[in-house]
């Protein structure tokens, strides 16, 4: 319990719940429940309460929610993209047939109503949140990617690349689609050899050392996460890699001069008011005619993240639109180049990862405890779902300077034959 | 004269000038001269005044600058941008040493100094201007594109298209390029055999012609053009194509369902203020799994064209930025699958315009009269100068509905093997 109050994931009142009611089912309580689903776009699944019969079925449905409690059914009502995932977690609700399939019938009927996300939270000013402070943004990083190297190992890839991957071929494994997008990612910015590479959010440093090894890059690789950069810093060393520094600073502070600029899923992390200062950091260090690429979570439509998941899995984040993204480059006169969308890559690569984190569900229990276990397991679940349905998108942006002419006529260069 | 006072290309009240100026040159106008071509940059090139002499010659000059009069000296210190097309095209100014690089220098003095374009139309609400109602959009594309069939034949491919082609290799020709742009450009939209396309703005037909030859695609094109409509109809039906209807009516008034939702170089008409009008034809015709694509000229920073150029050759038109047309995509939750920059390309193309104009410049000069070939020779050089600085850029956007799962996981399908 002490690791998960720790980590921010469930405020430790909750616990007092994870009770089945032994209180009768009353009549407005059913009433309640289908107002709730109705409001949520009636999506295609089955909900109980405490005695165990179906209150909701509607058409279609395959998975089925049972709330444990009345307090969990009140919770819900009010706020119910923040207390599913805190009531999941603590066992007042659970799912039978399947959790993505779930979250996927519930995004997809969300999605049909469009304004759910905004008109649950009415007072919830989202853009104040993204602020991102220098010392709000060690503390957010500091909450998700400090959870402990040991644990991310149980279900990420070897080289430990927490960012969708690519599968020109959809049956690869994990491992091969993470070094598939490593390579795109040199291509689209043409490495060649010997380039001077700044990496803004680096992770455990994989990409670094990706491009050092295959391409001769020499890379300056930024991360504000203190066990990230630890373990990326040991594993260089480890593996005889001299062509990478890794600097724990955050992305605001970093000087000099680079050939490549990169940035693989930092952006979720920035917030919108600051990808100007983004910008303004490429503009100062990218060569006259470098290539830059920005690869971030995206949506469609500006919105939110659902409450739960900004609170208690990425505090601080957002995914922006494409027009938002803009605001890093227009105003300094960025030449965008090329955008390409791998939202069903990023579904494949939380399967994956969801696929290994299940095998290893029992020691997650034992590392934290099992209210975390089933968080991580709503979080994961809940992304493909949102993947899949379109909630969100992932976005590469490749760019250089303005005016710059030495670019590819074509795109054959980023695919590999 | 009559020919081009119609078109609007030059205020009668011009040709009054064209005179070589018999005063005496004064240290005044030289000073004035000098701060002129100081405000736009200090382009790299050579200036003289009517007695011949060089006033200002600012280092990697090549290209000369003649001004032959007072009143034209004049006039440009008022608003170069205006009136350097005007005295130009009557001849008032002279060029040597190219027209494409001395535009091309001068375009990347002023791309230096930024704000120039705005800062010489300090009261010219340009948003104003691309409002573009039914009737004005009418009267504007009348104005360009209904200057005869046989003016166009001069000096376009033997498709009839007037928008950038696609060079996968450098050296091959016009004709081929449009061709492989036309197939990017089904390839892109993923056309197999039989889809129900709208093309809205569809120039003489061609894009039109191809789907429907090439991929047995149904094909409803519109276009306001009286001329281009009657020459693409006629056109269909020499060539014994039946899968394509041509309709004379606005975008705005497109109806129907379709697979495909085409706009090739169309966008540069509607105005940041229609945009989303044209959103929402694309999401009254779409089918639910359907593709579109936009392609159109842009800019990395929302400015004015040039305004000779919204004056005399293209009324009612601007190139956007990405993010102003992401007003066509976002309020209607538009997934935007695919953004590629052709900047390169539409400069390729333009040259090969220039040269079959070049070669064919007697004749214009007798279809319609001097000065108006000098303006049409300036647009198609100065367009020149702009894609190659990166004034202007291309972009192609390729889209599809919010959700939609039916995708390609890469690009191959893209491109030609």
């Amino acid at each position: 319990m002490e690791s998960s109050k720790q980590n921010g994931v469930i405020p430790t009142s909750f616990f007092s719940g994870r009770a089945r009611d032994s209180r009768k089912v009353l009549e407005l309580d059913r009433r309640l429940l289908r107002k709730l689903i109705e409001g949520m776009g009636a999506p295609a699944i089955k909900v109980a309460l405490w005695d165990g019969e179906d209150v909701v079925s509607n058409p279609g449905a395959t998975t089925r929610m049972i709330i444990h409690n009345r307090i969990s059914l009140l919770r819900l009502i009010g706020n119910p993209l923040l207390y599913f995932g805190d009531d999941y977690s603590s066992g007042n609700i659970d799912i039978e047939g399947g959790l993505v399939n779930f979250m996927e019938a519930v995004a997809r009927a969300m999605d049909g109503t469009g304004q759910i996300r905004r008109r649950t939270s009415p007072v919830h000013n989202w853009h104040r949140e993204t602020f991102n402070s220098l010392s709000d943004s060690r503390k957010n990083i500091h909450h998700h990617y400090d959870l402990g190297n040991d644990f991310y190992r149980l279900w990420l890839d070897k080289e430990m690349l927490y960012t969708c991957a690519y599968y020109p071929k959809p049956h690869i494994s994990l491992e091969a689609a993470q070094i598939a997008k490593m390579e795109l990612v040199c291509r689209k910015v043409r490495l060649s050899g010997g380039e001077r590479v700044i990496e803004a959010g680096c992770g455990w440093g994989g990409l670094a050392r990706y491009m050092a090894k295959r391409y001769g890059a020499k890379v300056r690789a930024f991360n504000i996460s203190k066990e990230q950069v630890a373990y990326a810093k040991e594993r260089a060393r480890k593996e005889g890699i001299f062509g990478v520094e890794y600097i724990e600073d955050d992305y605001r502070n970093i000087t000099g001069e680079c050939d490549v600029f990169v940035s693989v899923g930092m952006l979720e992390h920035v917030g919108p008011n600051n990808y100007r200062r983004l910008g303004q950091v490429i503009d100062s260090t990218l060569s006259d005619t470098g290539f830059g690429l920005i690869h971030s979570i995206g949506q469609d439509v500006a919105e939110p993240l659902t409450e739960w998941i900004e609170k208690r899995i990425f505090p601080g984040s957002y995914p922006p639109t494409i027009r938002e993204m803009m605001e890093i480059f227009e105003p300094y006169g960025f030449n965008v180049l090329d955008l390409e969308n791998l939202r069903l890559h990023y579904a494949r690569t939380l399967e994956h990862w969801l696929e290994r984190y299940e095998a290893n569900e029992g020691e997650i229990v034992r590392m934290f405890d099992e209210s975390f276990a089933r968080a991580w397991r709503l979080y994961l679940c809940g992304s493909i779902a949102a993947f899949r349905t379109g909630s969100l998108q992932l976005f590469q942006v490749v760019f250089t300077r303005h005016g710059n002419n030495n670019v590819p006529l074509t795109r054959h260069h980023m695919l590999e034959p």
